[in-house]
């Protein structure tokens, strides 16, 4: 059996685990990021967890992931511009900690970890390719091709959250209109429901949020949702359509038909992932219709740690 | 230097050409597809252009590329069920015309020909990866990564055409909606334009076309642009920012900012490829806007079967 650290990188906590080559974590920690102090500050966070898991088990340790936000340049654990980040440039986070911490360390985004981790720890125990959604704040993208995380020509490759689904649909921060995020993003969700609400004077979510807009998030929702309220299944469903569209034309260009969804908001469920299965299956291209697969993250709320940790065990 | 065989299978003509190592054609023969008389007839089409083009050269000749229309399995060279060509379901034409030249036969599909000919005879020598899109009937993708085709994971990908720019968009032929190919498809362009002239009684292109909607082709609006006409001018704008949405999305997922366009409507020249650029500035992804580039594909209306030719010279 062989150990790692896996480290998940976000902007208010960093979670640390200890996990072994079957993907259990056998050791847990979290600290707070003091983005406010900048990399310095976060650096010494980092550490500071790390050597506390490291302690007893310094040698049985291989190496070192960190899932970390923004652009992150793979040569020196560069991390370029993190959004929530105050201070950061360019950071060669890896660089730095291997260093200190005298261990090898691997840092991959957000997303591409999520996607290396589904590999190593989840559903890659059956599917060598498929296309990895997390349902966040934005909506991340990984592909894996093959057992390998497909890097397109530049590096940053696998941004499923800006398919645009609509020419003139809803402005994306990133710039364009009828990005996939700017409908399944959190805040773009939130932002949504409590125009629509305004409509839906019978919703049982009125009685959820207690009459008040800043208890609204996408668990309510989905609360609503078990209750059969009718407002909210249809916004699940409508999700799912927007999200199943976007992926028709990833999969149609990228010829990988395994869709895996993680994050938050897949906690909706089987509504959405219904959903999202019935939209690819009614307008992909007749060829791939027969091999499409839609299923839910295996690593659900430990995917921060444990994707970090298979950054490790993953061979680059 | 190298010399091959290039042959374009269309479904009225089939075009031969002796091409060698520097892509130049050196010799040329068209003869008709007689697709009506079935796998068997066009086969024997095929023999007889193949053995003309061969007399006296057999010696030299490295080997025989195909490009041709449907899905192609690559093993057998397999073609199963091309469009507008009645009889054919699944058909070996690699091997069968393998075992009857006497020479290596390759197999590719349209736009994965007309993408190895640009990598191999086009852009190629500046571009190591490349969207390549071909605008006729239908849209065709091929994608260029690292100078090797990039085949997804189940040798199909690269359906550009089929990226949706509106999730209520135009009913494409596929089934799905908003297609690109639903909107710069050769048919769906001349659909719109008859639509659209009706409320345009000053277009030019009333007197190119002598009031008559059976003369009118993307060719006829290209000359009514030449001629300043503002109808022309901003359909060919607008054809151009619906590519370029498509195309917004297909960089983004992939990461290859590298677009290069051929085919017959790639004929509407600078309007139309300012246009597909200016999109793709708009709306990419931050990261990517300084690498765009869209170039017009430097085969032209030799595409077919220097493209063909390519495939021998392609390393699989």
């Amino acid at each position: 059996m062989k150990y790692v650290i896996g480290v998940d990188l976000g902007g208010t906590s960093i979670k640390f685990g200890l996990v072994n080559s079957e993907g259990k974590i056998l050791k847990k920690l979290t600290l707070p990021t003091n983005a406010e102090k900048g990399p310095k500050g976060v650096i010494k966070e980092i550490k500071k967890g790390v050597q506390t898991v490291l302690k007893g088990n310094r040698k049985k340790i291989e190496g070192i992931g960190i899932g970390a936000p923004g652009t992150i340049s793979l040569k020196k654990g560069t991390v370029e511009y993190p959004p929530n980040f105050p201070g950061w440039g360019r950071v060669h986070l890896g660089k730095i900690l291997q260093n200190q911490l005298e261990k090898k360390v691997f840092v991959e985004n957000d997303a591409n970890t999520a996607a290396i981790g589904e590999l190593i720890f989840g559903h890659g125990d059956k599917f060598d390719s498929f296309i990895m959604i997390t349902l966040g704040t934005g909506v991340g993208g990984g592909v894996i091709l093959k057992r390998k995380l497909f890097r397109g020509d530049g590096g940053g490759a696998g941004e499923i959250g800006h398919i645009s689904i609509d020419y003139n649909g809803k402005q994306c921060k990133c710039g364009s209109k009828g990005c996939v995020e700017a409908y399944l993003g959190n805040n773009y969700i939130i932002e949504d429901v409590k125009e629509e609400l305004k409509q839906e004077k019978d919703s049982v979510i009125w009685k959820i949020i207690d009459n008040d807009f800043s208890n609204l998030t996408p668990k309510t929702i989905h609360e609503a949702a078990l209750l059969n309220d009718g407002y909210a299944i249809n916004k699940i469903k409508e999700l799912g359509f927007y999200l199943g569209c976007g992926l028709v034309s990833a999969i149609n260009v990228l010829d990988i038909p395994t869709v895996i969804i993680g994050g938050g908001v897949a906690g909706f469920g089987k509504l959405l992932f219904d959903s999202v299965e019935d939209t690819i299956l009614e307008r992909v291209l007749t060829p791939l219709k027969g091999r499409i697969n839609v299923k839910h993250s295996k690593l659900k709320n430990e995917a921060g740690v444990k994707g970090a940790a298979a950054l490790v065990f993953y061979k680059y």
